[in-house]
């Protein structure tokens, strides 16, 4: 059932036992919104519990009360509502959805939406799902305070790629500077999300040495090899190089994670390359998509190549 | 003598011939600020003439109105007011300050600013010159068109780093939220500005085997020879790398111009680097500096090193 901001906040008000969750592979819109969530309860005097069927990933433990949070849970809890932030589908909480056996309250931004808990409020010109709880802040007339904030503006950033993306909106600007009144400070944030450490640095030179442009350069790829790679190692953001190549369209980063998997990340400029991975048991967005191929390298960069050339020559 | 803002749009009012001018190696701050100028005195009646010692770089050719400034000008100039935007020392200007003999009217926010103008208006509160330029259109209540936007946001984004560093204060994102309102595309602002050509990631891929890290990790540096490079190619980002790096307090990049000089950028995350840049007759912010050295490459990373590791010993 649909319902509106206030009903969530009686919802909550309502409830004893409340769980929050958010989905798996966590990123700082779902940690930030599942934290913001909890501060607030518990400054409302309620006794909320964490859950997430993943870990924390290191670039976040940062966020205030984040080593709250119950990490990769297999115990079964009781509950009067399970709040599920910014997961788009059921599945997307993992083991939480069996685990916790309670009314669902879903509050989430994505267009994607399954709108599969019992009661959802999602608002998809929100940028972050962090938005969407801030705003509900202003709404209940709460003074935030700084831990909350602090969570609150990663999520938002995050999410918005800080405010460059096209998801961004003048509110989103707005609710960022409000965030900064109360006393975030920014570089901070932005200092513990963006440190690269000498490993990756030295990896991303490596990795920058096999970039090749292919259909009159419309096509950019580079390949790493993950088989021996350090797992803190990120390479999220490798794949921006041949991303923002002049003249390109499709951007492709292949990654050999073992003897017969190269996994494959694609972004797109005009070219739909959800297309391009389905064509691969793979799927995504029309910008932004990703398939895994059991082959070589060689034979996986082959593959995926004549599609995409053929991909842009149908138009 | 300092002048307030309306102050400031009285002498422009007064002028019957206005040339309007900003530092050379022109970012996006200065092109955006002089160009929203522009718009403005245009769009009020005005003539005046942009005039800038150096060329437009190639990734800020998209800001409306580029194409109207007159660049590495060598002929002398009448006017009745000379408008001298984001340069904070008159050497910053070139030969415009030879060629346009005329009182000059200096709008800027470097705190390093010498108060060298005859009028001048210093915000160093302010994240961008753009920022005080959209402050006073506010506050004429001039209605701020599409195009002028365009420019200010771009103007107040660079400078900021897209409201990521210290110096992005709620005022600047209100700001850019405004300008959004107006209807400014970032992310197609964001595409203009994170192009890069095959050339750059070549280059890129050079410098950052060059990255060296020193005292205990807390100082990087990279290198790279200008003196066969393609004026085209942007080298701005590449600090980044060593400034992002783990650890690292002071990131330096030694850009090789010639036999004879070396510019330095630096960057820092504690330490303030412009008294750094000051003992080499360079300026800046605490963040954010830069200076020149006559000599050769290993000779300026040795004298910058070693005043680096003495300012980081002084504490």
């Amino acid at each position: 059932m649909e319902v509106t901001l206030r009903k969530c906040f009686e919802l909550l008000q309502a409830a004893k036992k409340i769980v929050i969750t958010a989905h798996i592979h966590p990123d700082g819109d779902s940690l930030g919104s599942m934290l913001a969530l909890n501060h607030y309860l518990v400054a409302n005097g309620k006794q909320p519990v964490m859950l997430l069927d993943d870990m924390i990933p290191p670039y976040l433990a940062f966020l205030p009360g984040s080593s709250n949070i119950q990490t990769n849970c297999e115990t079964s809890t009781d509950a009067d509502l399970l709040v599920v932030l910014d997961a788009s589908d059921i599945e997307r909480i993992g083991r939480i959805s069996t685990l916790v056996k309670a009314p669902i309250l879903n509050i989430d931004h994505h267009v994607s939406n399954t709108k599969y808990a019992d009661y959802y409020y999602i608002d998809s010109t929100a940028a972050a799902t962090g938005e969407i709880i801030y705003q509900a802040f202003r709404e209940t007339g709460w003074s935030v305070d700084i831990d909350t904030a602090i969570c609150l503006y990663t999520a938002i950033a995050t999410d918005c790629g800080f405010f460059r993306y096209a998801n961004t909106t003048p509110r989103t600007m707005r609710y960022g500077a409000d965030l900064l009144e109360i006393g975030v400070n920014q570089s901070q944030i932005v200092d513990y999300l963006e440190t690269i450490s000498l490993k990756e640095i030295r990896l991303l030179t490596e990795v920058l040495k096999t970039l090749e442009v292919h259909h009159n350069g419309k096509i950019a790829l580079i390949t790493l090899d993950a088989r021996s790679l350090d797992p803190a190692i990120s390479t999220e953001s490798f794949i921006n190089y041949p991303r923002n190549l002049d003249g390109v369209d499709i951007a492709l980063l292949f990654k050999v994670v073992d003897e017969q998997t190269v996994r494959v990340s694609m972004r797109s400029r005009h070219t739909d390359v959800s297309k391009l991975a389905l064509k691969f048991g793979g799927g995504g967005h029309a910008r932004a998509a990703g398939c895994s191929v059991n082959a070589s390298l060689n034979e996986a960069v082959e593959q995926v190549l004549t599609a995409a050339i053929a991909m842009l020559q149908e138009g």
